[in-house]
C-alpha cells in the first residue's frame, strides 16, 4: 500500500514522523510518499525541511492519506487549492488518516460530516468550527468511521497507526512492530488518559 | 541551548524526530540545527529526504549534540571522516545524546570507554563490538553517565529527552511537556519493559 502525507508550512514533527516511522519499517507493505501543494522543500518552526513531490501528481486511487496537523493548520483551513485537494485526493483514497489538528483540514472538505471524529483537545474548540455538522467524540486516543481514521494529539498518531495496521494485519503483527520500536502502544482507541488530565488543568 | 543532530544516510526517522518535536516546541529553550557531513539532502529507506547544514561549519562549543541510529550506523562505524567529526564535535558539546544504534557511532570514538551507557537491545551484541571498554548496560530506558545520555530502542530517546529536560527544568515541567503532545512517558529511566520481552523472544 502507498502512504501518501500531506505537507505543508509548520507541520507538526511528530505527527508526520511516528506514523512514517510505523508504516515505513514495514516496507513490504507501506510505502511512504511526501506531497504537498507546489511541491518541493516544505519547512516548520522546529528547523525541519524536507523534500516533497506534488499532489497534483496524485491522479489515481491511493490506499492510504495521512494528514497532519501543526500550527500551519490554522492558516491551510483558508486555503482553498489545499482544501480542494484533500477533498479530491482524500475521494481518491481507500483509507484517510488524520492526526491532531490535521482533523481541521479533512473537516473543511465537508467529507467527515454526519461522522464521528476527534482531534487534538487542547485545540478543541477551533477545530469544532471547521466542521460543524461532524460527530466530535472528545475522549478517544482515536476514532474509526468508515474509511476515516481521525486521532488524538500529535502521540495519538502512532497508536492510531499502529491500530490501522492491527486492524489489517492482525494485533499480534502490531504489537511485534510496536515492540520493534520500544513503543508503549495503547492499543484500546476509547483509552485516554489525557482527557482526564484535560478535564483537570482546563 | 542549540541542539545539533548529527544526519546520515539510512538514519531511522523517530530516533530524530521525536526528540525533535519535544525539544523544539520548546523554542525559547532549545534550537533544533540538522547537520550532515558534506551538507544538503539526507535520506532514509523510510523515504524520507531532509536538509542539512554542514558538520565542519560547528566550530565553537555547542550545548547538546543529538546522535540518532539506524541502519546507516552499520556503514558509517567504518566512515573514519564521519567517526573524527563525531569525536570534535562531542568534545565541543556540553551533552552528547544518542538514541538506539546511534551509541555505536560514539562508542567508536573511544569517548564513551569505561563509561555507563545503553543501545538498542535487538542490535546489542553488534553495538558492543564497536565499544569493547564502554560498561554497558543492558536493562536500561536510558543511561546517563558524565555528560553523556544514552537510550535504548527509537522511541526510548522521546523518554531520554524528557528526562534530560527533566534534570534542567524540573519533572513537573517535563509533564506538561508530554502531557502537550500527549505522550505517555516512561519517568524511570531504569523502567524498561522491552528488556523482559526480550529475553521472552531471544
Amino acid at each position: 500500500m502507498t502512504v501518501s502525507v500531506l505537507m505543508f508550512d509548520n507541520f507538526e514533527t511528530l505527527d508526520v514522523f511516528g506514523p512514517v516511522e510505523i508504516f515505513a519499517r514495514h516496507k513490504e507493505h507501506y510505502q511512504v510518499l511526501f506531497c504537498s501543494l507546489s511541491g518541493g522543500l516544505i519547512t516548520n518552526d522546529h528547523g525541519v525541511s524536507i523534500m516533497t513531490e506534488c499532489l497534483s501528481a496524485i491522479k489515481e486511487e491511493i490506499d492510504i492519506f495521512l494528514i497532519p496537523g501543526g500550527y500551519g493548520t490554522r492558516v491551510e483551513v483558508d486555503n482553498l487549492l489545499l482544501i480542494n485537494e484533500v477533498r479530491r485526493i482524500s475521494k481518491l483514497s481507500t483509507y484517510v488518516l488524520t492526526v491532531c489538528t490535521g482533523t481541521s483540514l479533512l473537516a473543511k472538505t465537508g467529507l467527515l460530516d454526519a461522522k464521528y471524529a476527534t482531534t487534538n483537545k487542547r485545540a478543541y474548540d477551533w477545530v469544532l468550527t471547521q466542521g460543524p455538522n461532524v460527530k466530535w467524540i472528545k475522549k478517544a486516543r482515536w476514532v474509526v468511521d468508515d474509511k476515516y481514521f481521525t486521532s488524538s494529539g500529535v502521540s495519538a498518531g502512532m497508536d492510531m497507526t499502529l491500530g490501522f495496521i492491527s486492524e489489517r494485519q492482525g494485533v499480534e503483527f502490531a504489537r511485534k512492530l510496536a515492540y520493534t520500536i520500544e513503543y508503549n502502544w495503547v492499543e484500546d482507541k476509547d483509552e485516554d488518559r489525557f482527557f482526564e488530565e484535560y478535564k483537570i488543568s482546563s
